[in-house]
């Protein structure tokens, strides 16, 4: 890798601001807990995994630069530490999952703030070690579904840009690559924010593999010419029955896949997986400001004051996903039977959660 | 109407530049033939039935222009202008139907130049004249499909800016709203050129009629929520069979639509189907240039020299199609026989064409 996403600093961490790629590779440091809550809020650092953590080095540094006169006072204001990262964004389930991950290390035990400021920095260190590993992992699942010759389509960026490194999505297709087969990637730029065009292009061409730009809504045209064999994408959280939380239009892609009989496959770790989220109606969907779409990289196409609709993720009902990538092997429907063993089985191998 | 699209000026054409709105509001005067097929392949004037009235209107010119010393050398010139015309793009049918009906009138019987001349200027005007009249026929026949209260979806600009005056799909809008019926739209941007933002944004804003921006994307999130009841969209060639070319990203909506029983409505002149054409296969696709993916507005979002995909068009098959809305009524499946039936009786109306 020619770059990174972020890195911990020992007293402070250093994101590659993403807003700002591929024209300009720009690392940043973030000092507090409120650097790295505007980071997640502006997307500098973005993707489920980058995002949970970002969240678990905030949580450890919010500890660090916490001033305390007892262990009550302390845990009062590492709780707001944890407020202030959750309200960053509400849909991705890492964000949640890692904050809780580091609250859960603070309570237990007897611990005086002190020691638990140590315990956090360590645990932040494990999660982004464990979410490399667990791409790798990820990666190596996924890559016997693809078949040396194919071309893969996939939607935002699941790559290392939205992990702690080498991402989901793409984890798959460098898994593949690295094996020997010959994979061409179509990336769709992924508007309103070009994840696609901005991340996913920049970081397959660093890494010398063969990828296509197309806008969103050519994805059809080239499935029913049979351009694309295979489509594989991130998500941001994942109900107990197997619905996807992913990028806006991520739902759309699914629904034309399946008309054309294009095996639709989701990577994601189980940290995506919300067992507590019945089905994707549940999951809250996050609106942003209508200026992304107005806007294009800070040039306005459209009238100034037009009303916008700006989710920024959609929902892709279990029926189109044709299985769930993770680091304990792919899930198949029915995915609230597959969903539900993997998880009470990696609850049991790592204790309580 | 706030503005004009295409203005017959007697001896030169003026035309609204599309690829400046909605920022500027600016009229350019084109002076002779080769002035139109740049203005037809740059987009300043851009919509199927539009294209048609340009290259009449654009013949009418180049007839006017010509320098010859006998009806030979006239004719012959005459068949330059409209080989140029005809390669300024190729998918829309108008262009071609056109050329076509200008050619048979200055063909057909024994004129001299100049009264060849004379009768190519006024059927300019009558095609003007009667894509106007059309239009307003066609907003007449298509407004019953929607109720007060409902919101339709369009993509791309089938509106005012599309044809010589009202639109095709707009048209259908318009004249709901006029009858007094609430209608909602919401206007797909339509990447790469931005169609809906800039110019059906702003020609429904210069109307007064309600509009909300979305990317193109974020169509099936909406379609999935019950937020859009009916979808209106333009074509730009119609096969024997029903299957539609339109612009790019068409495809994904009408599938979306089907799975979601959005009833989904294509509303075109005559003049756009091609009788000729057995099925969507057999319509050429323009290619256009990779910059227009890479850019947006002239700034560049991704690396410089990906490889890009740049159709501008894609096909729906005819079973995505609920009902093809026409100056002569709404046609139904199955297409191969409505489309036959009503191009007879047009056959029959018309004399020969």
């Amino acid at each position: 890798m020619s770059f990174h996403t972020i890195i911990w600093l020992g007293h402070a961490i250093e994101i590659i601001d993403q807003t700002l790629l591929p024209q300009q590779k720009v690392y940043i440091t973030l000092e507090d807990p409120l650097q790295v809550f505007e980071a997640i809020k502006e997307l500098k650092v973005r993707g489920a995994p980058a995002i949970g953590v970002a969240a678990a080095m905030g949580m450890a540094l919010g500890a660090m630069k916490i001033k305390y006169s007892d262990k009550d006072e302390f845990m009062s204001k590492l709780n707001d530490v944890a407020d202030l990262l959750a309200s960053s964004r509400p849909t991705a389930k890492n964000l949640f999952w890692a904050i809780e991950k580091m609250m859960v290390i603070a309570k237990s035990g007897d611990d005086a703030p002190d020691k638990i400021i140590k315990k956090l920095e360590r645990k932040a260190l494990q999660i982004y070690e464990e979410d490399i590993a667990i791409n790798k992992k990820i990666g190596e699942n996924g890559a016997a579904v693809l078949k040396s010759g194919e071309t893969v389509m996939t939607h935002c960026n699941a790559g290392a840009l939205a992990t702690a490194g080498y991402g989901t999505a793409l984890s798959v297709i460098r898994a593949a690559v690295e094996v020997g087969k010959d994979i061409k990637v179509i990336a769709t730029e992924t508007r309103p924010l070009l994840q696609g065009s901005r991340l996913t292009v920049w970081e397959l061409m660093e890494d010398n593999i063969d990828v296509t730009l197309i806008t969103d809504s050519m994805s059809g045209h080239f499935m029913k010419d049979g351009k694309i064999n295979k489509i594989i994408v991130g998500a941001d959280r994942i109900s107990a029955n197997g619905d996807v939380a992913n990028k806006i239009g991520t739902y759309n892609h699914a629904v034309v896949a399946k008309e054309n009989n294009v095996p639709f496959y989701v990577a994601a770790p189980l940290s995506t997986i919300d067992a507590d989220t019945k089905c994707g109606d549940d999951i809250p969907i996050e609106e942003r400001n209508p200026i992304e779409v107005r806007e294009f990289m800070g040039t306005t196409s459209t009238v100034k004051d037009v009303q916008v609709f700006n989710p920024a993720f959609d929902v892709t009902p279990n029926r189109f996903v044709s299985g769930i990538i993770t680091e304990c092997g792919i899930l198949y429907p029915p995915y609230i039977k597959s969903i539900s063993r993997v998880i009470s089985e990696n609850r049991v191998e790592n204790g309580i959660d």
